[in-house]
C-alpha cells in the first residue's frame, strides 16, 4: 500500500522533502499544504526582487528553466498535490490525521498521514511599540510585503525609509531602498554594532563604514520607542530614545521566531530557541513526525549547543534529509557550523562559526587573530585587501570561528567556505596555516591570506606578537597628550610623513630598514605602538625590537585597517 | 653560541625558512646562498611579468611595500647574510660543511654550518630533439629567460609562437602571448588532452575549447620532433609528427625535473619522483638537513603515497615549517592533497585531489559524478554556470576529487577550496552534500553547486541515475542513423525545436510535464537518451520514467554542457 505522506509548509524545506521522497518512492502520496497562495519562492531573495535586481515577483518562484513553481508545476513535475491558501490547524498524533482549513471558503477538512512533515517556517518578530501596525511598517516574511513595499518605491512614495534592526534583513533592504530608488534611509539598531553576534566589533565598524559611505545612515546604541503617523494613520516617522526621524516606509527585521506552535500543541518537544527539537534525521519527539527549516533547533557543531540557524540553505539540505528518511532511506543532518555572508554594496561580509563575543558567552577563553592582505598575489593587478579575524581557544589551539570583510568578488567566500568546511573536525590553527587553497597569482598568494590568519594566530597564541586591536589603538591615540604613548610609524618617510607632521612629537617614523641601527632613539618610559600599512611589517619591527627591553606593541591590521573602519587622521 | 643555519636557495622556500628562524631566534647566524644574481622573486607571476599585467621584472621581486627582495633587503630587514651568484657544490655531512662558488670570480669557499636547508628547487625538463638549443627556444624557469622572452615579444619579434606542453606554464604562456601580444600563438601537447593527470577529458575539452574561442591553436596527441631553424640557428618552427608550424619563439614547457643531484651525491633519501625524501618536519635522511620546495617529494594527503607538487604555496608553507624546525620549535607539514587553478583567458580551471585517471591508476574503483549549476541564486542577475565533477570511491563513498571549470569570478575557487580543506579528513559524498557554503542569492544557491554534486554522486552511486557522459552522447549521437538510440529532448518546444527539425526523428521533444502522459509515446526498443540544459530536468525525467521498464538514460551536464565543450549542433 502506498505511504502517505503529509507537508506542512510550501517554501524551501516543504517542496524539497516532498520531492525528494516522490523521486525516491514515487509510489508514495504526497499532499502539501500552505496557508499562502504563494508557495516555493526563494525567500532570501525578496531585498533584490524590491530593488530591482531580480524584476518581477515571479523571478523568485521560478525554477532555473523559467517555470514557476505553483500547484500545477508540483502536479504535473512532481507529482505532489499542493493545497494552497489551507491553513493546519491542529495535529491529531495518536490517529495520525491532520485538520486544516481552507482560508478562502472557510472549510475545513481532516487529512491523515503517515509520515508528517512540518515546515511552518518563523514570523519576523514585531517590537511591542505603539504605531507598529500603522500603514506603511511592514516586516519582510513573505511576497506579498514584497510587493507592497516595492509597489511604494515604484509609485514614488517613499523619499526616506527607516529600518529597525541591522541584521542580514535589515541591512540588505537598506540598501535595496537606498541604492536602487535612493531613498533616504537610516538604519536603527538597538545594539551597539551592526551584524550584532554575527561579527565581532571591527569588522562591524568596517561594515558600517562603508554603508555611511553609500548614503546609508546607522545609528547603533538606539532603540525605536514609536512609530509617528499621521491623522490617517499612514507612518511619518520613527521616534526613538534619541531622536525623531522621518520616514515614508518603516521595515522592521529585529529578528525572527520559530513557529512551532502547531507541534507545541501537539505536545511535541520544544528547545530553548523555541523551535522544535529534532534528531539528526530530522525527527521530532513523534517519530512519524518530520521538521526542518526555520521551525526547527538545530546542533551547533562548533559548540556542540543548541542553536537557531533560520537559513534557506540549511533548510534546503535538511529537505533532502526528511526526503529520503520518509521513504526509509536512512540520512542525516548533522548540524550547523554558523556561516553567514552578506553583500553590502561594493562589500561582502562573510563569517563561518563562533564571534569571540558568542565564543565568550559560551565560556570559551579565547583570543582574535585580526590580519590585512591582498586577496591575490600581491603583484597581481587589481588585488584587494582582504581584512580577516580569527577566533580561537587559548588552552587547545582550536579554531571557533573566522569572518571578514572584503570586496564583493568573491575572495572572501572561498576563505569562508573553506574554514566553514573544516570546523566540524575541530581544526587547530595549525590546520588553518597549511590549509590548501588553490595556488596561482590571480586567485590567492603563495602564502594565502588565509594561512597568514593561522600564523598570525600561532603567534599571538606563543606570545610573539604583542597585539594593539583597532578601538584599543584609537583610545590611546585620542589619550596621546598624556605622552604615555609612542607611535612609531615603521613605513617609508613618504607615507609617513603627513602623520608625523601632524602629530609629532607623538608620532615618530624610523622605517623598518633603518630600525636595527636607531634603537637608541626610542624611549624606555614610553608604550611604543608599531604601526605599518597592514600589519606585517610592524609585526617585523617588533621582532627587531623584542630583545632590547622596549615596550613594543603592534597595531593589528595597520593603517589601512583603520582607514577602513573610517577613523580619521 | 649562536647556531649557524645556512640555507642554499633563494627562492620561495629558502627565504621562507631563513626568515622564519631568525624571526624565532634572533641569535641564530642565518646565511643563504643562491647561484642567481635574482633572488627571492614570484616565479609563479612570470607569465603575468610576460604578458604585461605585471610591469617590471621588479613588480616579480618586491614586497607588498614595494621593495626589492635583494641582498640588502635581507641584510636589513631580515638580518639575513646573503651571497649571490653563489653555487652550492658539494656538502660534507661529516664536518658539516658545503663547498660553494662564486660564479662571477670563480672562488670556491667552505660554509659550515649546525642546520642546512635544501632548497635547489627544480629545472625544467628540454625533450631531447633536434634544435632544442636554437636561439629563440626556451623555457621557463628563471627571471633571466623571463626577460629574454618579453625583450623579443616588446620588440615586435614575435609573430606566430609555439608552446610545447600545455600543462600550467604552457597554458598561462599561452594565453601570455597570445592576449596581450597578439601572437599567432600554437599549443602543442603529446597526450591525448590538455591539462593531462591534472583533470579529465570533459572539463579538459572545454578549457580546450576557450582556448580556441580565444584564437589559440590547440594540437592534443602530437609530438614535437624536430624545432627548425634558419641559417644563423635562429628558430622558424617546429615539426611534429603531424605538421610543421612556423614560430618565431618556442616556448618548452613540458614539466619539471626536481634539483636533488646535490643531495643525492651527498647520500641523502632520493624518492621515486627523483626529489629528496622528506619527513613531515621536513628533515632529509640526514636530521641536520632540511628540504622544501620544489626539490622535495611529498605525501599525497588523499591516496597515501609519495607524490611530486612542484607549486610556490606549497613551498612557501614547507619554508614556514622549517624555519621552526630549524630553532628547536616543532611543526610539521602533513602534505598535500593536490590543488590546482588556473586562469584561462575569462575562465578559471581548478581541481583538488585525483582525477579519475589518477584514481584509476592508483587502483581505486571510482565512479564520476558530473554536473551543471549556476554559482549563485538563478534568479540573482549575472549568475554563471560552474561545471564541476567529483570522482568518487564506489565501494567506500570517499570523495578523491573534485574539478571545474567557470567563468575567471572566484566562485569555482570558493568551491574547490572547501573540498580541498576537508580533503584530508577522508569525507564522504554525505559530507559534500551537507557542506556549509555561506548562503546569500549573490554568493550562493539555497541547494549549493557543491551540495548539489554531493547529491548527484549519492543518486550515481546508488543507482537512482543513469548517466551518459559526454563524450559518450557524441559517439551515440555521431551513430545516430542506426536508429537503435531516441534522443528526448524534455525542455520546452522553443528550445527543442530547431533539434528535432534539424535530427528528428532520432531527436524527439516531450517537454517534461508532459512526459507522465505520453509514455507510451516512447519506444520499448530503443536507449533513450534524456536530455535537458544542465541534466537536472532530465533527472526528474528519468524518475519519471523509472518504472515504465524503458531503456532510459540521462545526459550528464546537458546540452549547457556539450555547448561548452564546444560540440556542434
Amino acid at each position: 500500500m502506498s505511504q502517505k505522506i503529509l507537508v506542512i509548509g510550501g517554501v524551501a524545506v516543504g517542496p524539497k522533502s516532498a520531492c525528494r521522497a516522490k523521486r525516491l518512492d514515487p509510489d508514495a502520496d504526497v499532499i502539501m499544504v500552505d496557508q499562502d497562495n504563494i508557495i516555493s519562492y526563494g525567500g532570501c531573495g525578496i531585498p533584490y526582487y524590491v530593488c530591482g535586481d531580480v524584476a518581477e515577483p515571479e523571478g523568485l518562484r521560478q525554477t532555473a528553466f523559467h517555470r514557476v513553481r505553483d500547484a500545477s508545476f508540483f502536479a504535473e513535475e512532481k507529482c505532489i498535490k499542493v493545497k494552497t491558501s489551507t491553513r493546519a490547524l491542529k495535529i491529531d498524533r495518536r490517529k495520525q490525521e491532520v485538520l486544516v482549513k481552507n482560508l478562502e471558503n472557510d472549510q475545513e477538512e481532516i487529512l491523515s498521514y503517515d509520515k508528517l512533515v512540518l515546515a511552518t517556517g518563523s514570523t519576523p518578530f514585531v517590537p511591542p511599540i505603539p504605531g507598529a501596525e500603522a500603514d506603511g511598517v511592514s516586516v519582510v516574511s513573505n511576497m506579498h510585503q514584497a510587493m507592497d513595499i516595492k509597489a511604494r518605491l515604484a509609485k514614488g512614495e517613499v523619499g526616506k525609509a527607516v529600518i529597525l534592526g541591522a541584521g542580514a534583513i535589515g541591512l540588505e533592504m537598506g540598501e535595496a531602498m537606498a541604492d536602487l530608488w535612493g531613498a533616504e534611509t537610516t538604519i536603527v539598531e538597538m545594539m551597539d554594532q551592526i551584524l550584532p553576534r554575527v561579527v565581532d566589533p571591527n569588522i562591524a565598524t568596517m561594515a558600517e563604514h562603508h554603508l555611511e559611505q553609500n548614503n546609508i545612515t546607522v545609528y547603533t546604541s538606539e532603540r525605536a520607542e514609536e512609530i509617528l503617523t499621521d491623522d490617517n494613520g499612514k507612518v511619518t516617522g520613527v521616534k526613538t530614545d534619541k531622536r525623531s526621524i522621518e520616514a515614508d516606509i518603516v521595515i522592521m527585521a529585529v529578528g525572527v521566531r520559530p513557529n512551532s506552535q502547531l507541534a507545541a500543541e501537539a505536545g511535541l518537544a520544544i528547545g530553548p530557541f523555541g523551535g522544535i527539537v529534532v534528531n539528526q534525521r530530522m525527527q521530532t519527539s513523534d517519530r512519524n513526525i518530520y521538521a526542518g527549516g526555520d521551525c526547527v533547533e538545530q546542533l551547533c557543531l562548533v559548540s556542540g549547543m543548541s542553536t537557531y540557524a533560520p537559513l534557506g540553505s540549511v533548510a534546503n539540505r535538511q529537505g533532502r534529509v526528511i526526503g529520503s528518511n520518509l521513504v526509509g532511506k536512512p540520512e542525516t543532518f548533522e548540524g550547523v557550523v554558523g556561516s553567514f555572508i552578506i553583500k553590502l554594496f561594493n562589500n561582502c561580509v562573510a563569517k563561518t562559526g563562533l564571534s569571540l563575543e558568542m565564543a565568550t558567552f559560551m565560556g570559551y577563553d579565547a583570543i582574535v587573530a585580526f590580519i590585512a592582505q591582498a586577496d591575490k598575489a600581491h603583484f597581481y593587478p587589481d588585488n584587494e585587501m582582504i581584512y580577516m579575524q580569527m577566533v580561537v581557544e587559548k588552552k587547545t589551539k582550536r579554531v571557533l570561528g573566522v569572518q571578514g570583510i572584503s570586496s564583493h568578488t568573491r575572495s572572501l567566500l572561498a576563505r569562508i567556505s573553506a574554514v566553514a568546511a573544516i570546523l566540524k573536525y575541530k581544526p587547530t590553527v595549525e590546520d588553518i596555516s597549511n590549509m590548501e587553497i588553490p595556488y596561482s597569482p590571480p586567485y590567492a598568494s603563495a602564502m594565502d591570506v588565509i594561512n597568514t590568519l593561522g600564523n598570525a594566530a600561532q603567534n599571538l597564541l606563543e606570545g610573539r606578537n604583542k597585539p594593539v586591536y583597532m578601538e584599543d589603538f584609537m583610545q590611546l591615540f585620542a589619550d596621546r597628550e598624556n605622552g604615555k604613548v609612542m607611535f612609531l610609524d615603521v613605513r617609508g618617510e613618504l607615507q609617513a610623513e603627513p602623520l608625523v607632521e601632524k602629530y609629532g612629537p607623538h608620532w615618530v617614523n624610523i622605517p623598518n630598514n633603518e630600525l636595527g641601527r636607531r634603537i637608541d632613539e626610542l624611549p624606555d618610559d614610553k608604550k611604543i605602538i608599531l604601526i605599518c600599512n597592514a600589519g606585517s611589517r610592524s609585526y617585523d619591527a617588533l621582532n627587531i625590537l623584542q630583545k632590547s627591553g622596549k615596550d613594543v606593541h603592534n597595531l593589528l591590521g595597520g593603517m589601512n585597517g583603520l582607514l577602513r573602519a573610517g577613523y580619521k587622521f
